[in-house]
Formats: structure tokens, sequence, C-alpha cells
């Protein structure tokens, strides 16, 4: 198979391929679109693959705690496919052109048609979720749907050049930790009716969702544009300050452009922002921020071990140190 | 209570107007917005009213079978939200300046703040779904969420200048009848597993909801145009060929610009399709349209025969009546 290229260079989805091709056949399969427009977009933008970190987390916790089959897959699907959702509307609303190396479906249709085709990825991850039939696994999920589209609005309308730790970590759980905590504990409810075992699962999505958006804001400042596909600091070019830009701030207060931030005043004019950007990348404060991101992927694993060890649970070891090893 | 004069008006909704309150209320405060802008925004999109015929319809209904009061609520407020969810959207796709008299949301905000308040209200009407813990009604209810943006998919892309009445009916079950067949339908769902209640509710539903939209698409033509908001004939001038123009063209065969859209082509040069219209205004099609939505409304209210006469039962056929008859 080969859209499956991606996700077999990453050893720890080992144990769960077969699941994990049945859940790529069933984001390619489950939209019939009956006009080619639609059919060819929904095929690039799945095909375009992604690291299917999401439903790779799924689908080991679930074989860990023995879940039942075909809830798990319809659960990893419905994640997926709630997470592509988002991409769809978020590149539009942020006009990015690229995605994981490809042309995003903004840049090549009307922003009308991109709106429904999110909308209709947005429907069939509701009509997923309503198939693991589950009320308690369902609930959750409309909560983070919300949880993430109140983050966008917030980041909209007051998340700029605010220098804020909390407003921060406010932000990133909403835009990615949500939903691979909701991931998890859904892994949980379809299982059994443990109430801690869902607690801890809940536990090592949040904290794996956490470092993984710290990485990508960390990526944003290291990474080269070509492979990141937007400019270097981009967040920061928006005025979204992120954690390596934060910790910067902290440690030097008295610098000029600091000082303005600080008076939660925007960065104006190329040359101050680069200027930052220039001493942020220099700093430890990319350091720093990484051994957050690592401290979250400890307290993660460490929930994991109110479960035997296992291979699956190894796997999940190994997918969470790759969140904070990754370099794209 | 300001926001209610519009569905007071409306007598048969007299008996369940402490319920409709309740929904109203709801509408407006389920979303927290912690930003001033977006509070500014809901409340104006709620308080711009509409009729409120869905909640009605599914308030009355569920009084006449003896519904579950408080998933009766919150079902009637899914659908009053999710019908808010499909506008934004819709608004914004069609570049609409006025929706029920008021400008919409499209013309004072960015287009990347409207497709993420459209989202937020999709999300609220899946939480809300959720929130009536029945499994089938939630699986109906994300099906329909898919039907209706399909059907906008499709009107987008192969439903130009096409002349079909089976393109036509799809067309406006997707868009305007599935969401009353869903409400209905779930009305039963949430109150009883008698399949035979919920198949009647279902087809009253149904066949109302294909007369309103049938109304609606005759009030395109014979409206003014300060009243809907729209210019006249504004579905025919964008391509969209619906009941009136259908009826007209299959009885006048050979006139020039029902040649050209028999041939599938689309009318060009305003003289041309203003021609058309005046002809559509003035001929018999709008009659004999009006014709086909009362009998869909008398097929609905023959499917609420399976339930003894009630003071509810018949506020549900002065519902149906007041659809055909309305002029707004």
């Amino acid at each position: 198979m080969d859209r499956l290229t991606l996700n077999t260079t990453l050893s720890f989805a080992n144990l769960v391929q077969t699941d994990l091709l049945e859940v790529e056949n069933i984001l390619h399969s489950y939209i019939k679109a009956d006009f080619p427009g639609l059919g060819t977009a929904l095929d690039m933008i799945f095909s375009a693959g992604g690291k299917r970190i999401r439903p790779i987390m799924i689908l080991l916790l679930g074989r860990m705690i023995a879940s039942p089959r075909n809830k798990l897959i319809i659960l990893a699907t419905a994640i997926e496919m709630l997470h592509t959702a988002t991409l769809v509307h978020d590149d539009l609303i942020d006009n990015s052109i690229l995605r994981r190396g490809n042309p995003t479906l903004n840049t090549q249709w009307t922003s009308s048609a991109t709106v429904l085709t999110g909308d209709l990825l947005f429907a069939c991850s509701a009509r997923l979720a309503a198939d693991m039939e589950n009320i308690e696994a369902i609930k959750l999920f409309s909560h983070t749907l919300i949880e993430i589209v109140n983050g966008e609005l917030n980041q909209m309308f007051k998340g700029r050049c605010q220098v804020s730790r909390e407003d921060y970590y406010q932000r990133i759980y909403a835009k990615t930790a949500s939903m691979f905590q909701t991931g998890a504990k859904s892994t949980a409810l379809i299982t059994s009716p443990d109430p801690e075992k869902a607690t801890a699962l809940a536990k090592f999505g949040h904290d794996i969702g956490i470092a993984f958006q710290i990485i990508d804001d960390i990526l944003d400042f290291t990474g080269e544009q070509a492979t990141v596909g937007k400019p270097v600091a981009s967040d920061l070019r928006q005025g979204l300050i992120t954690l390596p830009a934060i910790i910067y701030i902290e440690e030097h207060p008295q610098e000029k452009e600091v000082q303005l931030l600080l008076q939660g005043k925007c960065l104006e004019g190329e040359k101050n922002i680069n200027h930052l950007v220039e001493s942020i990348r220099g700093s430890n404060a990319i350091k720093l921020s990484h051994q957050h991101a690592r401290d979250y992927v400890a307290s993660g694993i460490k929930a994991l071990e109110l479960f035997p060890p296992s291979p699956e649970r190894l796997a999940l070891e190994e997918l969470a140190c790759f969140i904070v090893n990754r370099d794209i």
C-alpha cells in the first residue's frame, strides 16, 4: 500500500499495521463523492498522509487494554477525520499554501468549496463518533470539538502579542492536547467502566499532546522553510507568542523588542522581528522548551505504569519519545 | 420577552410558549463567548429570530406523544442550532448580504471569523445532540449533517442550469426536508421504541419540509426584493432551476430561453433572464407549484392521523398550513 509508506517507517506502529491499514481504507472510502472534483480533493487530503500519530496512539492503547476491535477502529478513524477537518479550515483561515509539503485545498479551490469540504469532514467525524455507540465517548467528542473551535476563536480575537504561559498552555490544550486526550480517554470508555483507567489514559493523551504542540512550536523556530512549508517563526510573525519566545522574553526583559512585547505591543518591521527570531534561535530557550516537552512526555509515560508491562506499552513509550525527538 | 415577539404572533405556538422560551434561552446562553465581538455576533444571529418553525414543530410533536420534557427541549434546541450553523456558512458561501432583513455575519466580519463561528455552532449542535443520550437519534442527527453538506456540495458542483425534477427534489430534501424529518423522527425516538410512530412522524417532517422549501422557491419569484432581502429570482440568476421554473419549462418547450435551458446551457444576459423571470411570474407555474406544496402538506397532515385528535395535532395542522400560506 503506497499510501502507508510514511506510517510503516515508524517502528512503534508495527504492532498495529493491520488495524492502521483498515483506518486508512475507511478514511479513503467513507465519503462517497459523486462528482469527480471532490473525490480527487479528498484523496489528495488523505493521501498527503501525515504521520497518523493519533490513530497509532489509539490503536496501541486499545490493543494494550483489549478494546473491542470494531469500536477501536471507528474511534481511531473518527479522531483522524476530525483532525483532518480542522486542518482544512485552519489552512483556509491562515491562508496557508503548503501542508505536509503538498499544496493546501484552499490554494486549489474556491474558499466556498473549502469551507464545505471541511464541514463534510466534520460531519463524517460526527457520524463515526456516533457509530461508536457510546454516549460518554460521543459527549467527550462533541465537547472536544467545541474546545478546538473556541481555541481558534480565542487565538483570532485575543491571542495576539500576549506573553503569557497560562494563555499559551490553554491555547495548546485547546488546539492539540484536547484531541489526544479525548482519543486516549475514549479508548478506555469503549472498553471498560473503570474510571481509574480512563483517567490514566486521558493523562497520557493530554501530556503527549502538550509535548507534541511544544515541539511543533519549537520546529516553527528551528525548522527549515522548505521542510515546514512556511517561513521560519511564522507564529511570531503573526503575533502568536509560543513557548520558545516566552522563555526567551522571561530571560531577557531588558531587550528592546522584548520590552515592546511585555507592554502588549506587537512588533513592527521585519528587521525587528528577524532580530528577535535570530536571538531566540541562538539562545537556550529552544533547549529549555525541549526540556518542557520531555517533562510532559515523561509524565505521560508514567501514567501508563498503571498497566502491566507489554509490547504495546513499550511501543507507546516509543511513540511518546518519537514525539519529542522528531524534526518534522 | 422581546426576542419572542415573532414567535408569539404564530398562534399555533401558543401551546408550547413556555418550552419555546426555554429553547430561546438555551440558544442565547449556550455559548460562553469570553470575548465581546463573538458574544455580540452570536446575540445578533439568534436575536434576528426567524420563525422558529423547526423547534415549534418538535415541541408540538413531543407534547402530542408525551416526550420526556428535558430531552425534547434539548432536541428542539439542537435542531435550531444546526439550522443556524448551516445559515452562517451558507450566507458566507453565497456571499449574501441580508438574512431575515438583518445584515449577515459575513458582511460584518472577516470570512475567517465567519467560518469559525459556523464551526462553533455546528459543534454546539453536536454537543446538544449528544446530550439527548439516545444513540439512534444521535446517529440520525450526524447522518443529516452529512446529507445537508453533501447537498450543498452537489449544488455547487453539478446543480447549475439542470432542468430535472428528480435533481430538484433530491436537492430540497438535502437542503431542508432532511432536517425537518430528523427533528420529527427524533421526537419519536426519544419517546418510545414504537417504529410505526417514528415512521409517521418522519413522514410528517419530511412532507412539510419539502412544502417549506417549495414555498421558499416560489417566494424567490414572487417576493419583493425588500422583503426577501435578495433580488427577485436570485436562484435562477445563479443557474439554480427550482420548481416554478421547471413547471414553466415543461409547459413552454418551444420558447427561446427555455430551449437553451433544455440543452443544459445557462442563460446569459440580464435581458434574457429578466424575460424568463417575468414569463414565469405571469404564468400558472406559480399556482401549480403552490398546489404541489399543498399536496405535500396534506400528505404530512394525513400521516398524523395515526395519533388521536388533540389540541397539539390541531396546532401541527395549523403549522403545516402556515407553511404553505406564508408570504415571508
